[in-house]
């Protein structure tokens, strides 16, 4: 099976990738939209995207695209949690200047001023990119942050493990597909995840919508405006069940539409924790 | 009077600052926590930050700095429309590699496949990044997309105006103060924005925080849930409300009190436009 994924190599979906579908071909691409561009045409047969990090929080790229361009859905979630390492050409040399995305460098603040006040802070696209630049110019006095996985991609070493001020750091992988893939991960619950578009304006439409699951005692665990890209101050809404009895919410979903209000399931899936 | 803003020279919140507070000392900062916090350390009279952008979404670092570490809240809303440009030292020579941060490159992806279908692209960490580091080589056959206001600080040619896919892109920006600040700009309606803090799980106490606002038929512009950083799930919640009636959000907000609800004022503010 071919699986494509947020590349470049030692990026965290590429961890995500190799651990979930470890047998399977693995298909790096440069961005979200071309991940899921490249299932869409059918080249491959499952695709992995970021969805929503706790700290940064949802991703819409993939998000908006799923909703406004596609009718792909997720069929499976693995959580990931976030570590991020010191990593250098050499790690008994010097360090002068540090390189990493502005994300990750914010996640290691702390750790760089306690350890490496002097150190330059320069920033980078990506976590990925900052790694293969410091293994690219092993002569300089170079150190990048990113994850584990471009360690060994990269052929660095670890100057210092998991130096992220907030543990809880985590993020959601969606695998699109079309149909569940047996993971041999951790098993957790079963979400379903819907996008929402109101009728006319939000105060009664939006507490409706959430009173038919309410109701129904169906838990949410995640809601979001975003803005529908017409007009200024128009939004659909992502909203995140557990599914515990699928009747249910088909059930919802039945009386949110008799009410004029449109849902779109962007998800359907297990979630599993790496 | 001392205003920040996030730096560099011209970047977006550059541009709204100047707007704003064209007669007041500008202060740049390197990211948005030290916008927050020289404001904080009282060395600033007010401070500016981009709160949402309508493609990306909310800007978390703003939100979470502010509900998570902060007594500070916004006393004015500054919306400025986004437009990128293509910029380069001499509009006239030949381009072979495009610069800018991965947003901005998105925006103007179809515009770069129409008329530089052979140009290298090459993310940059901010667009004012991609501007100087044009400007600074002029030799090489360079563009940067970035916003005009980069033009001037950076002495950088025009090559093509508006170069964005989607019209409506704008972004929020939020003045910090402790007083509301006259501005000589387009005003639209007031708003507040509130982080609320449920006492239990979602599905009940989500949704009688929103009856609360439903039945006094105040409208709801945005809701946004947003990892609480304990536990993996736990959420607040920060919600955007037109303010018609303060004396109507006062009863609100202590009926919120009265069944457990934690409220926070994120913002009371007037919103203007650019």
């Amino acid at each position: 099976m071919k699986v494509a994924y947020l590349g470049p190599n030692g990026s965290f979906t590429h961890a995500v990738a190799s651990k979930s579908f470890s047998r399977d071909e693995l298909v790096p691409m440069a961005n979200i939209t071309e991940v899921i561009k490249v299932y869409e045409e059918g080249s491959v047969d499952y695709a992995i995207v970021p969805v929503e990090n706790s700290i940064e929080g949802s991703v819409h790229e993939t998000l908006d695209y799923l909703f406004h361009r596609s009718d792909i859905t997720a069929v499976a979630e693995i959580i990931q949690p976030i570590k991020q390492q010191l990593l250098a050409a050499d790690k008994n040399r010097p360090i002068e200047k540090i390189l990493s995305h502005p994300q990750a460098i914010a996640q290691g603040k702390q750790y760089i001023k306690m350890h490496y006040p002097h150190a330059t802070i320069e920033t980078t696209a990506s976590t990925a990119y900052a790694a293969r630049y410091v293994a690219e110019h092993p002569e300089q006095a170079l150190a990048a942050i990113a994850p584990l996985q471009a360690a060994s991609t990269y052929h660095l070493e670890v100057v210092a493990k998991n130096i992220q001020e907030i543990d809880e750091n985590y993020t959601r992988f969606w695998v699109l597909g079309k149909q569940a893939p047996e993971l041999d991960l951790t098993k957790e619950t079963a979400k379903m995840t819907l996008a929402l578009t109101l009728p006319d304006n939000l105060p009664g439409a939006l507490y409706k919508a959430l009173s038919v699951f309410a109701w129904r005692s169906i838990d949410l665990t995640k809601i979001e405006s975003r803005p529908l890209k017409t007009v200024l101050g128009e939004y659909f809404f992502i909203i995140d069940l557990l599914v515990s009895e699928e009747k249910l919410i088909t059930y919802a979903l039945e009386e949110l539409k008799t009410v004029g209000i449109t849902t779109k399931i962007l998800g359907n899936y297990q979630v599993y924790h790496l």
